[in-house]
């Protein structure tokens, strides 16, 4: 992933936001209230912990509960901060850019668009530079506040119960490489079939758009078969497709509930003989939320 | 949802592709072998639940652990064999309907020609009828196995525990609403991005097109403040989506995160003092999956 050349890349790309001058007092803000937001929500089990270890019918404490309801408002007004500063940052540098490309455009020579077509200029000028933005705006943040959420997670884990900590650390990755490479092959797969339907598609429009000739010479029959092949071509890609499908999607649910049957059985067993508390268990399964939502985020592409 | 005309839009439909014939045999035992499925899926749970609570350090039980595994191998060798079955039939029905129509489509006279645009025939022929295809193959099985899945585990949750089970079907429907609202209002805004973008990109590839008549007019300058309204207006745009974003991503973190205290502290109360074991707590988040699960399939849209 980081080798030289991609190295080289980010410090341009460094460069080149700079060159928009965005506010360092408004960035600093922005992050230093996501990291904030990160840490509110990993002490947020550890208060549903007590509230329910120490749990009796008679005393369900108040000042927890308001302590508790406090503390999720303070952190979703935090990062509702944090994520307008941060699109409004991301905002101001893709309109920096875009203004300067803008002036260099209009002043390049001729012959530059004679090389280039006026299509890809244009896609520098919109999405090219709406991607910086969706650098800046969504994983800047998100890779900040992810990696925190995620160590610190797994720091928590580890303190209240290591063995069920170890076996959600082997069973996590693994669950997710088996998914991730399942859903490529998927995504693959649903690929492919678009481009069958691209061909299809072409040679219903070619025909059908000189269907005049196609009269006039009496080609119906012809047509019908040209046509007829590619439904059947379309019909067994399909099939093919069925086939992937039917050994993909179950096998994606089998390694989901596996992994509920492994995680949540093995720590019901915990409460069972007494080595976990229910609050503990409970906080476990949020932790493991905060740790596999942020990771869901990371493995979005960054288009 | 089911006005008459729809009524009439679903009997044409179901006679459309009673047309092409499709296996009725095969249809119903894949339909069958859906349902087993998630009959199957809904007793796993109930299998933890043994395990879990039975649990004592020197006896886990060998037997309930292979009989686990087999029922979720089961599970998912026919859900495979379920999900090529429905897709060969969607596949079938489609190329029947593809078959019909090309042969049709041929055959018309010149003036349906005239009067329909080719674009428009085309999209008939391919995307039209693929939806079709997905009816059969995802919305069929998913919607009768999804429906089984809820009902089963909601019966299943209020025998297990009442007061529990009631606490979610309190929460559960309400944060759907309040998630579906918050989530239709961000795609809303997106899509308006889209439509500012599009405005955008035309302006600067028109400019660009005609960039000679631009250069021998002199009009860079001109041209220029064009482009510059369009990114000021585009900047501007973005800040009022960051605002809209800034209100309704946290949200939605708050609502889940709600959610995950609500229920699951509730339900780790209810161990704590001994109203409910720990098995059952497990079951319990289980069950609550294969609520979840399917009520996101119906959530999707049929295209």
């Amino acid at each position: 992933m980081s080798d030289v050349k991609n190295e080289r890349g980010w410090r341009q790309f460094i460069r080149l936001v700079q060159h928009t001058k965005p506010s360092k007092l408004l960035l600093g803000i922005a992050l230093i209230l996501s990291v904030g937001t990160t840490l509110v929500g990993l002490f947020v089990p550890l208060f549903t912990i007590n509230l329910i270890n120490d749990f009796s019918l008679s005393s369900l404490s108040t000042g927890r509960i308001i302590l508790l309801v406090c503390a999720l408002v303070i952190q979703a007004v935090a990062s509702g901060i944090s994520i307008y500063l941060l699109n409004h940052i991301g905002q101001s540098v893709v309109a920096g850019i875009r203004d300067r490309l803008w002036k260099k455009l209009l002043l390049l020579p001729i012959p530059f668009y004679d090389e280039n077509q006026t299509g890809d200029t244009v896609s520098r000028m919109t999405n090219d530079t709406a991607v910086v933005k969706g650098l800046i705006t969504d994983h800047l943040a998100n890779f900040l506040s992810g990696t925190i959420s995620i160590i610190g997670s797994i720091i928590v884990l580890l303190l209240l119960d290591w063995k069920m900590a170890l076996l959600m650390f082997i069973a996590l990755p693994l669950a997710a490489v088996i998914l991730m490479t399942l859903g490529r092959k998927m995504h693959q797969v649903s690929k492919g079939m678009q481009t069958e339907t691209a061909q299809f598609t072409s040679v219903i429009q070619q025909v059908l758009s000189e269907i005049r000739l196609v009269k006039a010479s009496n080609a119906e029959e012809v047509e019908y078969q040209h046509g007829k092949n590619g439904i059947t071509k379309l019909f067994q890609y399909g099939l093919k497709e069925a086939k992937i499908q039917a050994l993909i999607s179950p096998l994606i649910g089998l390694v989901i509930m596996v992994l509920l049957v492994v995680i949540l059985g093995f720590g019901g067993m915990r409460v069972s003989s007494g080595a976990l508390m229910a609050g503990d268990l409970v906080a476990f399964i949020m932790y493991l939320f905060q740790i596999v939502m942020p990771m869901g985020q990371f493995s979005e592409p960054a288009q």
